[in-house]
């Protein structure tokens, strides 16, 4: 951290904590020079680091005041409950969030990146290109495991994520969520006891029932992801065969662990022989760059499952997806073959393309800047419509923002109210087998934040409003 | 049956049962004509029908005489056996069989259709097509069903089945194998037993295997398909969930059940509340036309699911099937999104694209006349180059020819000689989780059959020779 970057982080927090309250003319640029010791250029350069944040504005002749708006919301509570559950986690709200968004609607319940951006064009033509050679390929699956084109690729982007891996390491998928189906079946069988993030992604928690799983839902900080405490006392009480979690931009809080708080989970899980499913879907979307290391990237053990897919960075309807199961390769080829058969061919080899031509790193350079400033444009409009005492999580990677209401606030009854005004968002409890989550929602940040979305934000948080007056 | 037609099968038969043995001169026109009180001319006409059948052949100024090409081989036994398994059926052997064809090599084993077939050409070009509009459809899978005219076409081609249903009752999945899967796990849990046919597509055993099902085998007729008296036996045993059975062109044995099976099979089920779970992957290429109805088209009581997909009639590298499951919607969404989400837009909106034009039915016209075409050739084939005493079965649709050696070869023996000359087959033993076709092997004859794979077959041939000498 330079200097000014540690000035601006300082006046900051102090900003935050409210010991220089809103509209106050903060200290001179001279006066802070003096008492941090630190150039006349420092400072400047750190209050123009808070103008961006806007926490901090320039008034011509008169000097830096805090700024007129919000401060940033708090954090969303960490959940400490710990339960088993066996019921079936709210497949009714489920099945309604996954219903085709009707024409003209603004859904902000999906977890869909931008589609529309124009660097995914070279992978439409290669599609394209494919199609028309008529291949065999394209039309018979020929290896089980998926083309070696593309496997091959995925290791060498894997090198970012600091593993070491090869073609034969890998498996392809339909999509990430068969990734997890495979890794879960490879080491559990139907009764087992899975530990989970609370809040898990829907499709996770679906995908546990389905299977037959009993679900474990571990606390979860909104910054530095699941409680190694609480998992380690969990791990005492319950006889847990593997821990999925989401070490870098976890859907719905978009944290990213630190490293070691990986490294710590990883020894916990290998001291208790437990096996670590990794959903890597969003890592490439890290917001902080160099990407942060996978916990697969940690391990020997061959214990650590890593899943990933396309469907995050490039588009979910190409529905390809892809395992590392680590040494579970026999039984993952295994549910692979008899889950699905072999993995479309036409998709794999259009992708693999695109990244062996360098499209796909610059197309994920692009979305990642991309989502970066839409959070913070999307945290600045919820701090500015939402109601006072609204939390929001503070994602390191992805498209999605967590909001936690006013616990009075419904947020099934506010997406009903919504629904009349044809927009949607995902609702808290569809997040937890265990419930909880009642009374918060997720939005997606991914496409160019327009004026009709920023109405719709704006419109969520005048409902909210409304519904707390109620 | 026409009085020619008549005499012909009374002749077929005396020669099939070795009652005129080969090269013997068969009765003279004149002589059946007074033997059987028939004219000159039908005389004249059963044996035309059986020199088109191979039976006979006519020599100028000498009459007939029984050909001396061998007889039609015996059709396969029907296996007695009823077992209940829990051990993995063969699993590294069907590993070996489905890794990826060497260059060069002729696979015999796979159950892959021609996909070179001109036919399929407006197939790649809708893709293609599809793909240059980079579409938002083909990037986001939008609804967890599938896409609504792909939905819609199904349901009007499914009229030939005789089944009434519309786009809402259709669930489209990532093969045809999603949908077994999703089919079972609607009417199962696992530990449950599942009756399947005896011998059974080895993705069928593994699949079940893979769910933790235990797998109940019934006898099955070369000809009519599964025993409902065995299986009725086998209710009345064991406490069966569902039946899975493939009515028309089932893979390996290739025979269509008889109506009145159909029936008869779904009273059974019904009797002992049992969920019937129908394959027609091949039903579209049954070789009568027009196709066999449906079980699930007989069915009023929802408890009967029809699984298929576009792998046998167009190209499994599509990796697009579809489920009918009857009164099981919402589960079966559910399987289908906790299990690997929606499929992929773009090959449904290609194939939908495909059957509205009119491309589909011409494709699968043609398509069963060159299967009907092949098995007759390559009968005719192995009924020359193999030991006498094989058996082979009499495919009504699909392109899969299952033979039955001498209990004395090995067919892996067999698979791993041929394998130095580049030829691979489907050997018997992953048909079956209890054993029992050690001496089988089923052979594809999709594709056009060239020289080289008349060769093949010769070769396979010498081979059993050679083995059955040693």
């Amino acid at each position: 951290m330079t200097r000014y970057q540690h000035l601006a982080s300082l006046l900051g927090q102090r900003i935050e904590q409210g010991l220089y309250p809103i509209g106050v003319r903060l200290p001179s640029i001279r006066v802070l020079s003096k008492e941090h010791g630190v150039s006349i250029t420092t400072v400047q350069q750190a209050y123009r680091e808070l103008e961006d944040q806007q926490l901090v504005e320039a008034r011509a002749k008169s000097g830096y005041f805090v700024a007129q708006r919000k401060l940033r919301p708090g954090l969303p509570a960490c959940c400490d409950m710990t339960q088993c559950s066996l019921t079936i986690p709210r497949w009714d709200l489920v099945r309604e969030m996954v219903n085709p968004a009707r024409a003209g609607e603004i859904a902000l319940g999906t977890a869909a990146p931008d589609v529309a951006a124009s660097s995914l064009k070279p992978l439409t033509r290669a599609i394209s290109h494919l199609s028309q050679r008529h291949s065999a390929r394209t039309f018979v699956d020929d290896d089980i495991r998926g083309c070696a084109e593309l496997r091959g690729q995925i290791a060498r982007l894997m090198i970012d994520s600091g593993s070491r891996m090869d073609a034969d390491n890998i498996l392809i998928t339909d999509g990430g969520r068969e990734a997890l189906s495979i890794a879960i079946r490879c080491v559990c069988k139907p009764g087992d006891v899975v530990a989970v993030e609370k809040p898990c992604f829907p499709a996770g928690l679906q995908l546990l029932h389905g299977l037959g799983m009993n679900i474990l839902e571990i606390p979860t900080d909104p910054v530095a992801g699941i409680s190694v405490e609480a998992l380690e006392l969990a791990l005492e009480q319950w006889p847990v065969k593997a821990v999925l979690v989401t070490s870098t931009g976890q859907n719905p809080l978009g944290y990213a662990m630190p490293a070691e708080r990986r490294e710590a989970l990883l020894r916990l899980a290998q001291e208790h022989d437990v096996a670590i499913i990794e959903d890597d879907a969003y890592g490439e979307l890290s917001y902080p760059y160099p990407r942060p290391a996978t916990i697969t990237s940690m391990d020997l053990s061959g214990n650590v499952l890593l899943c990933s897919s396309f469907s995050k960075t490039l588009a979910p309807g190409l529905r390809v997806g892809w395992i590392a199961p680590g040494s579970y390769m026999n039984r993952a080829i295994h549910m692979k073959y008899s889950g699905t058969g072999p993995t479309a061919g036409l998709p794999q080899l259009a992708i693999a393309d695109f990244i062996e031509q360098g499209h796909y790193l610059k197309h994920v350079r692009r979305m990642r800047a991309q989502y970066q400033y839409n959070r913070d444009l999307i945290t600045g409009w919820v701090t500015d419509y939402f109601p006072c005492g609204t939390r929001v999580s503070r994602p390191q990677g992805g498209f999605l923002l967590w909001i936690e209401l006013d616990h009075r606030v419904d947020a099934q009854r506010l997406n009903r109210a919504l629904s009349e005004q044809a927009i949607s968002i995902a609702v808290g409890a569809v997040f937890s087998a265990a419930g909880k989550y009642d009374s918060c929602l997720r939005i997606n940040y991914a496409r160019p934040l327009t004026g009709e979305i920023k109405a719709a934000v704006s419109h969520i948080g005048a409902m909210v409003h409304k519904l707390l007056e109620q």
